[in-house]
């Protein structure tokens, strides 16, 4: 199970960067995200997308994020610029058990680094942790959301022009 | 050389995402960015980004996004979840000659959907943008991005813990 534990979000300034951050983790893997400041809408803005497009993905709540990566039972990767290029670190990470992916907004806590098993770089470069996400669980997963269906209402059909939206009974 | 078309930006409320679509942009192989509305401070971002990580990224404004996808000379690609799988179309899409991609943020007017050359969905969910940018470029590029240096002042150091950072002078 993925676990993605999204730090330092605040409702007002990161209202749609951490949407983002949510939706990618639901579509590239994740079971669920982890928020450490209360946002209801948030939450229902998520469920939205589950209630038409599928999956269980969850957010959820957890006021001190300290304790909540200290007693992770499992790999806890940190995405950050500064840290180990990708390419070399992913063939490390292991596959067994479940995997706690840490994405920051500005500026992170420097315990952060300490209470990561690895600290990744998708690229040594500011960037986006949507973007970083992304292609992190790319790799990890091996493109598994290439193939993944998520078995909602709403099915989207796949076309060279417009939109094909099939519901599903 | 390729071009990012960002359409509907607006800078209160897009502020922080258009910032990471340019990012990831100017990260993942584009040459420019163009917006549709006039943000000066978004310019300033992203050219204070080149200025201390280096590349020639530009910002750049044209009124009339239609005329400017219409007059493009090269291949156009318009990223959404509406459209045909990226792994399915990307072996088609030609590496010769110039290449705009094209994302939009809530509503994509229907016209662009028959303007773009290909119609291209990282994933058929909905998520983010930035992620498919991202995943486009990684994939079009083959990723290039893992190996490519931007030769800015500020150089990061991989490292397994912490931040490390040259200055180049």
């Amino acid at each position: 199970m993925i676990t993605v534990l999204r730090l330092g979000h605040r409702p007002a300034r990161d209202k749609r960067v951490t949407t983002h951050v949510g939706l990618v983790a639901r579509c590239f893997g994740a079971s669920r995200m982890v928020i450490t400041t209360r946002d209801d809408e948030l939450v229902s803005r998520i469920q939205s997308v589950n209630d038409r497009f599928g999956s269980n993905f969850s957010v959820e709540y957890q006021r001190n994020w300290k304790n909540y990566i200290r007693s992770f039972d499992g790999i806890v990767v940190h995405l950050t610029m500064y840290g180990e290029k990708l390419g070399e670190v992913a063939g490390r990470i292991g596959h067994d058990g479940d995997l706690l992916v840490v994405v920051g907004s500005e500026k992170v806590p420097k315990e952060v680094y300490h209470l990561a098993t690895y600290n990744v770089a998708v690229g040594n470069q500011p960037h986006s942790e949507v973007a970083a996400l992304a292609l992190f669980l790319d790799r990890y997963t091996g493109g598994a959301w290439e193939k993944e269906e998520l078995g909602g209402k709403l099915k989207i059909m796949p076309s060279a022009r417009g939109k094909k939206v099939e519901t599903v009974s």
